[in-house]
């Protein structure tokens, strides 16, 4: 398992990072994933900020459909962590009973049709190269 | 590469299939893939029939949304041929170019993300597991 | 792409391998696969001998359902090489076109539940962890 | 983890599933996927149809061969639960260990040439592309 | 396909990162990575700016060590862009064939006991867990 | 869970197998992976003797470096024994944990760079194709 770095035991730099958490998502709770993070300070750094800029940054999707988008690949990736980190983010973000049903029933389909167009080498129509 | 099924040599059950397809999508265009799955009717009829529930049915999810999440899962598989028909789907249901980016964006962080958890071995946080 | 290696071009230690390729499949052609493993001897020896006896020593799975089995693998992988050539290989031992759309309805049924039981995060039955 | 649906508490529609699997079974116990799917009813209904239609209808394929497919698949993509049930659901069906050994002998060594096909970029022989 | 943005058509925004990646590489060619990833420049300076902190920054790792893991995941994910493009820098960088033989022969490998240790369920060793 | 088979209760040919193991890593310690894989001898036998050929023989990659490329293909593949195994190997040979860092930076950048260019489905470039 991971060691975990508290904040009264990071250096200035993870600080700075953790205290940017706090502030952009308005919580005092760090979660796991960034305290794993903080082993290598560049990494902590670099995935905050792009996952900052990336899911928070004005855009045109909105924050639940981003979050939705992030499930998608954790679902299929199997990551067990991000699929339950993401879940309850989506959760509060609005995600209801319904939405995370149909979602995962378009996860399961495209993983379905994804095995059917590799598993019978379905050539690409030419109008979808364009 | 796999042989494609035309509508002029089907079967009236795989010709039934392709008739609601070009119902529902409103094109007289069959792609390929259906064209593929034809070989085997059985896939054929309950892929559509899902494909169908799944992405055309009433719900919380706008069809633009389950697009979206549809091309994350895809590009997550490396899935040549999904990508590029669910990408031409998604332009048709209004999806342009800064939607894309961003859709590219948050697939990309979240394949990093996934990563990161699992080589971390970053315990679950207590909260998540409700 | 990669380098192929012919059998006129090849050292003694690679055309021993082709040799036993030949013996065994009782046919002269060496596909490319081979002929890629080549440039690196060691893996060429190992990756023949593992397949061999995985693939044709006696046992209780007949040589079609471990095509099968590999194609299955195959397909979730997304190799298209892989794909290829073990579904002729397949078909070579007996696979007709309604075992083939059966294997792939399988595969892809099955990774839709895998996402599924992934996305709930399904907790292992007791009496399946035995 | 995911919020288990017990028969007693289920709507009519999930009963009528539970019902189906437990009569096409033959056992009274429902495994955790199912109460897990039935959080959201046209999944739980439309995975069960496809599950038994692709196990358990007639075909070309035996049943204990399709469950070392599905297992092919699972192990593959990593699924705990889906590799515990169906491993189960495999022996149920005849698997022994020597079979299911030889089972996982022929997904590890096909893992291993997918990637080396990838790998070495190894060009789809002409004869394959029939 | 994708629309690949020339430095000609650029932005100044996107100029910017074609120069870095000039200066970066000392070489003039810019690779169609990059010039399909300028559709959506926020997304090409943060991979750019990425890739060039993690490949470039002086480290523990040499930049040959640095390719050969990057060219891992890349063939375990099958994806042929990345495949191709990290093979050549490799060389670059020094890898020579026996090299990359070993290389492939690990990556081969690991795919094969990732796929036993899933399929067999093995508990992870109390003395890993630390 | 798997049945682990103990040195006591081993056949002669897995004996022979955990000697071997012992003899060539120098402890006495055999982990869950090889009792697991008694299951089966000859795929005990052969993945021990691919593993240590593959890791252990002379060549041009040094250890330590055949260690992290083997966690890279872990990580990527989400396999927790394999990562908790691997990441205890290299320590053994000297990772510290600047180098785990760089290590786990350089494959969630490969991964995100994996996935965009798939999903922009980039052409490679005439020059890669060498």
């Amino acid at each position: 398992m991971s060691n975990l770095i508290e904040y009264d035991d990071a250096s200035a730099e993870v600080r700075a990072v953790y205290d940017d958490i706090r502030a952009t998502r308005q919580t005092d709770y760090i979660n796991n994933f960034w305290k794993a993070l903080a082993q290598h300070p560049p990494t902590l750094r670099r995935t905050w900020e792009t996952l900052k800029e990336v899911m928070t940054s004005p855009g045109e999707l909105d924050p639940l459909t981003r979050e939705l988008i992030y499930i998608a690949v954790s679902v299929t990736n199997g990551c067990e962590y991000c699929i339950a980190s993401h879940t309850a983010a989506a959760h509060a973000k609005g995600m209801n009973e319904a939405m995370f049903g149909e979602l995962l029933a378009i996860i399961a389909t495209a993983n379905t049709t994804n095995r059917l167009a590799n598993g019978y080498r379905v050539p690409v129509d030419e109008q979808f190269k364009v």
